[in-house]
C-alpha cells in the first residue's frame, strides 16, 4: 500500500485587497425610460436605483475583469507572480471555451497558474472566495484572485421589464491570501435548483445553433438573442426572507453577533431586498452597509466586490473590521461569509 | 478586535466512486468519411479513434451529468442528501445563467448543496477534483460530487477538420468524500493563457448578438453558430512533452514513482499523445493504461472519468491502487493529481 503525500493543512486566509473596474457609460433612469414605459420615480422608489454603469462597445467583460484584478494585486502588494490561482465568476464570458480566467491570468501577469471560470451567477464571487479560501486553508494555492464581473449589457433586451432595467457591468476583484489569524469565516452556501427558472435566460443558444436561417429568415423585431428574465415578486421574497435566514447563519458560523459587525455587504439586487434583510437581521446603525447599487445597479457577480471597494474607499475606518457578505441569484444559489475587511 | 471561527483542517480526501453515462449513437469513421475527406485507416492511424458516442437530440446535456451522477453516489454508498456539494465542469451549457450545476444537485435529490460550474475544458474534470480535495480537507464540505459532462455534438461542425471528427459526447463522474488515509495528492495545475487561440471557438458568440439579421440575412452555408477549432501540431507538441512534465511533478508531488502505479488516466485527446505520455513518463508495462479513446473519442471534461470507469470496470483488482489523472486542453489550462482507486 503506498502513502501519498497531502499538502499541510495549517494555514488561516484573509481578503488582502479589493480591486474594482467600473465602466464610464452612465445610463440614467431618464435613458431607461426611452426603453420602457416607467418613470425615474417609481423606479428610485421600488429598486434604489438612480444610475447604472454600462461598458462601451470597445471595452469587454476581459478588459474589465483585468482593470479589477491589476488594482486588487497592487492594493495586496504581492507581485503578479505570486498568484496561483485565478477565479472568474461570470455569466457574461461570450465563448464556451477557453475560460476568462485563464486570459486574465495571462493579462495580469499571473501565467502559469490554475485558472477558471465559474458560474452561481451574482452568488458567484463570493461562492470564489469560498473556493479560495478552501484552496489556501489545505495548502493548495497562497494567493489567488477572486473576480466577479459582467458585462450584462451583452446580456439583456433593454425593452424588457422584468430585470434588465437593473442590470449594470463593471468588475470587483479581492486576493485571498495567507494569515496569521482567521481572515474569512466558514462559508453558508447552497443552491436550490427546483427554481432554476425564477432568473433565467429567455431561451436556449441552441435555437440558434438548430435554426435553419436559410428557411426561416428572422422577422423584423424578432428576438434571436437570449436575455435574462426575472420573476421579481418571488425572487424578492426569497432573498428578503431566506437570504436573512442564511445570513444569520454566516454570523452564527463565525461566531459573531450582527453588532461585532463592522460592516454588512449584500448583493446589491434592489435597495428593498437590502433593507428587508436588515431589518430581519436587526443590524444596528453602527453597521455600515453597502449600497453601491444607488449608482451602480445590479451588476451580478461584481456587485459585492464593486460594494465593499466602496465602503472602504469612503471608510478606510472599516479596515480590520469583520463584514458580513452575501451573495443569491440564478440557479437559486447563495453563499455568505464573515471577513476581516483588508 | 473579533475572532472568527474557522472550520477543521484535519481530514483527507479520497474518490469515493465512480459513475459514467454514455450516450446511444455510436458515429464510425465510416460516418465520418461523409463529412470530411478522410479513411477510417487514416484517423485509426492518427487518433486512435474507432468510433465516439454521441447524444440524440432528446438528450441533453444535463441528462447525461444526471446519469453518471445518480450511479456514483449509488456507488459512493452515501445517500443523495450526504452530498454537500456539486461541481459541474463542462463548456457546453448552453445557457449563459443559471449553472446547469444546480439543476443536476436538484435531479439527484441533494439540494440545498452548494452547486457551481467550472470551465477548464479538457482540464476540467481534474480542476473539479483539486477543488473538492480542498473544501474536503478545509473542512467546508464532506462529500462533493464532481463532474465532468460534455454534448460536444451541440459545439462542432462535422465538416470542420481540425477537431470535429474527434470529439463525442458523454459524462463521468466521482464523489470525493473524507479519509483516514490520504487519497488525493497534491494536485499541479496551472495555465497558459497567451495560448488562447490553440483551442478556441471559431467566433465570438456576440456575433449572434450584434448581427443586424433582417439587412444581414443568413446565406445557404454561412456558418452562423461558433464551433470548436484547434491548431492540431501545437496541441500535440505541447501535450506530448509539457504535459510529460506536469505528469512526472504530479509524481513527485504524492512522493511516489512511475512503478507504484496501478493505472495512468490521461486525458483522451488522441492515442498517439497517450503513447509519447507513457513513453516519456517511462511507465512500466504493469502500469494499466486508460484507452478509452478508441471507444469513446475525446469528450472533453468527460474523459478522464470516464476512461478510470472503464479501466475500474475491466481490472476490478486495480481498486486501492494509485491512479495518475492528468487533464489538459483549450485555456491552456492543465491539471494533475494522483488519487486512489476506489
Amino acid at each position: 500500500m503506498v502513502t501519498l503525500n497531502t499538502a499541510p493543512v495549517e494555514h488561516f486566509s484573509k481578503i488582502l485587497a479589493f480591486g474594482a473596474a467600473r465602466p464610464e457609460v452612465v445610463v440614467t433612469n431618464e435613458d431607461v425610460c426611452q426603453w420602457i414605459d416607467s418613470s425615474d420615480e417609481w423606479i428610485r422608489t421600488r429598486t434604489g436605483i438612480s444610475t447604472r454603469h454600462r461598458a462601451d462597445e470597445d471595452t469587454s467583460v476581459l478588459d474589465l475583469a483585468v482593470g479589477a484584478s491589476l488594482q486588487a494585486i497592487e492594493r495586496a502588494g504581492i507581485a503578479a507572480e505570486e498568484v496561483d490561482g485565478v477565479i472568474v465568476a461570470t455569466i457574461s464570458h461570450p465563448y464556451a471555451t477557453p475560460s476568462m480566467a485563464a486570459q486574465v491570468a495571462d493579462a495580469v501577469g499571473a501565467t502559469p497558474a490554475p485558472a477558471y471560470d465559474i458560474s452561481a451567477a451574482c452568488a458567484g464571487y463570493c461562492y470564489g472566495v469560498a473556493q479560495a479560501d478552501a484552496l489556501v486553508r489545505s495548502g493548495a494555492a497562497r494567493n489567488v484572485l477572486v473576480v466577479g464581473v459582467e458585462k450584462l449589457s451583452d446580456f439583456i433586451d433593454n425593452t424588457e421589464r422584468s430585470i434588465s432595467f437593473l442590470l449594470g457591468d463593471g468588475a470587483g476583484a479581492v486576493v485571498v491570501g495567507r494569515s496569521e489569524t482567521p481572515g474569512i469565516a466558514p462559508t453558508v452556501w447552497g443552491s436550490d435548483g427546483s427554481r432554476w427558472d425564477t432568473v433565467s435566460m429567455s431561451h436556449s443558444m441552441l435555437e440558434l445553433r438548430n435554426r435553419d436561417w436559410v428557411n426561416n429568415p428572422v422577422q423584423e423585431g424578432e428576438k434571436v438573442w437570449p436575455t435574462l428574465r426575472q420573476d421579481g415578486p418571488t425572487v424578492f421574497r426569497w432573498a428578503g426572507w431566506e437570504m436573512a435566514k442564511v445570513a444569520q447563519q454566516a454570523l452564527d458560523a463565525a461566531g459573531i453577533a450582527a453588532e461585532d459587525l463592522g460592516a454588512f455587504i449584500p448583493h446589491q439586487a434592489n435597495m428593498r431586498i437590502i433593507d428587508q434583510l436588515i431589518k430581519t437581521l436587526k443590524l444596528p446603525e453602527s453597521v455600515k452597509v453597502g449600497r453601491d447599487i444607488a449608482d451602480a445597479g445590479n451588476t451580478s457577480a461584481a456587485s459585492v466586490p464593486l460594494a465593499a471597494h466602496r465602503l472602504l474607499e469612503e471608510n478606510p475606518e472599516l479596515s480590520g473590521k469583520p463584514a458580513l457578505q452575501i451573495g443569491f441569484g440564478a440557479g437559486l444559489v447563495y453563499a455568505a461569509q464573515v471577513v476581516i475587511l483588508p
